[in-house]
């Protein structure tokens, strides 16, 4: 905890920088995203829990280039948001991550701004969510075990008022106990898991299924139009 | 034989290594295969027949990140799917893997999750499989000598019974004993070939004639709907 | 500023590679920019203002392969357009960078080929621009601090009468004073920014919003021709 | 000329190697062009003239995984097919590379296999030919001036007998002697230039207008049907 954190970002394995690890997993991971076009323009944001006991959520820090991101880019914040290590300024999205990491309990919580999330977010908002059902691929979402599973991913209107969007959120999450994710309006997703690697895998499995969604079953607008 | 599988994992060519090649090719693909989307979420598996007599077959252990597999995350089983050398489990889909192994006397069995198979295995499911004609590509399957090839690709129920869907795997490659591959319903690919490279092309051709078929032939839900 | 063109193509960090250190960053850029496909065929061109007095501008020479492109392979130009540092042909279309430059006091301006700006420049082309509005990711532009802020990207004719085109470039500059970027019919997307980090970020934000819009707001030519 | 074909595959750059630089430049490509999806499933071919007098066309052997491939997998041909360096088998497609280097004095031949190359060499079909015209990216190609150039690629029928389908390329390139390039029905993309940079410019440009022209201006088949 004392590490400077200059070291963290250095590549060589050492006390210091294993203290950093879930930085570095999520820098990693933020980059490959990037290179698959879910984190243009610095958007999205990714964050780990690192401690409960004091709380400590690692995230990244605002405004940052995601396919150059380094483990030194995240800064460390309280159960409040209130940041206690680290030089950036802390995503401004940080009351979201946490609200999902309280809720849910969650060790890790990634926001990704893909093309098929943007196009679904929108095309079904009218429905309140995006339902997902009768793939194989959901099994891979913790507590399923069926492709007959049906996923309802909620969508939120997008807000700029973070508190009270965090706050939506949280009712979201309470409200739709089961779900592994939401969307905001135009906007992108949310995920999370236990742990990163399930985080992760959640974030694979609904992007997969919003592009197949998006590819066909959800009609296009100008069909629609005709009807 | 005798060889930890420690060892087989570190990428220095020693005799030991040598003989965990199989492992050591599919891991390299999976990793591939992940980059182009096509085994996200930790979908999907790989295996190999590393000998005949005894009966051993190579295959990926099951929950793990294919855009990280390394060779000694592959698990040997023998003839009934009983772990024989490795300390992970075996993929749970493994009595298909063995089906096919069986019945095609295949060297390599791949079974993926990519957006098109997963589009066309439903889009296409009430005609009971999906026809390829009159491409090139498909002179790249064994035993294929024209572009006039008609390559039907059966589609059968997913099931998490995974007994009963290794019986039906059998029963349909009986029946289509010309099929290169066969679909899961809204699941994914399964091919394979008489060697590694053999079942590496398989998949190239299948996955690339999926995508041109996906993208124009097959008729827009959302406009069939409205006939 | 005396540093031989040579020494600055080397990776080694020195005084002279640092004065190159915009070449550098836009050379790097363009490569991963190929391997999107924006691109393609030694299409589209980079520049960066390095000094204000003297006025010089840095772009790609004429005709690279945007793929392999290093930091010896730009040349600098003076407001006029003039070569005064380098061997290679300035890019033919130096006139409407300049034309930027001035007019938006950018320190960077990038020219892309991509397919989706391709297809939105032809098909809204009518309506003499294209419309974006409601995107969280339009938040990432310079100034913009809502989602609901509506960005218009002018379509101007492509011309190849480039003093011409230069022309109508900083007539409609002055008249969309609030663009961040503009489409050339048929030809492709310019954007810039006030240094490197912004006109990067603001192309990922338009190449990825024209992507959005491509796949979904835009009726399909062929729907649309049979209403 | 003499040197053995073992070391030419060795990064290393001897004077051995530069002998083989075309052999180099091409699979370096290849491997590129896999990566793209172009070349999958170890369809298509590359070929370079290596030299007129004797004329030496240097040659992809058959049947190799494009993505691994490497400057000793080349053989080299006379004027009339014959293997005269290198263990491997000639592409099966020599004659047709040989037909193009004839007619068009083509210093390389690039022949790939992409999606939307064998999705518009079949909706075109009929047409005899796919139009190109308009776009700013054809200005590139050899001898093109203006935007306002219309390319027009011929399709020729899918033939498996190559002596007969060489010479039908033969008379369709002396037909339409302006042509970059060609499409074989079903089957993929012919093009060509005086060297290996002019090639792979015609390669990317029209890979590149065919996805734009595949997205937009023809017609989804489903929706023609309905007419």
């Amino acid at each position: 905890m004392g590490a400077s954190r200059k070291s963290a970002a250095q590549p060589r394995k050492t006390a210091r920088s294993f203290a950093f690890k879930p930085e570095m997993q999520l820098a990693k991971l933020a980059r490959s995203c990037y290179e698959r076009g879910w984190l243009l323009g610095t958007s999205g944001n990714f964050s780990s829990v690192v401690s409960r006991d004091p709380f400590r959520l690692a995230i990244t820090s605002t405004g940052l280039d995601k396919g150059a991101l380094t483990a030194d880019q995240f800064v460390r914040v309280d159960a409040s948001g209130l940041a206690v290590h680290g030089a950036g300024k802390p995503s401004g999205e940080t009351a979201v991550h946490l609200a999902v990491a309280r809720v849910r309990q969650a060790g890790a919580v990634l926001h990704t701004h893909s093309v098929w999330s943007t196009i679904l977010s929108e095309l079904t908002a009218k429905e309140g969510g995006l339902s997902m059902q009768g793939y194989e691929m959901l099994k891979g979402l913790k507590g399923v075990n069926s492709h007959q599973h049906r996923e309802w991913l909620p969508i939120l209107e997008n807000d700029q008022d973070i508190p009270t969007l965090a706050h939506e959120v949280e009712r979201v999450l309470n409200e739709h106990s089961r779900a592994h994710g939401f969307l905001l309006r135009k906007h992108g997703l949310y995920t999370w898991g236990e742990n990163f690697s399930e985080a992760k895998r959640h974030l694979e499995i609904l992007e997969f299924l919003m592009e197949v969604l998006g590819r066909t079953a959800v009609p296009h607008p100008a069909t629609l139009a005709r009807d």
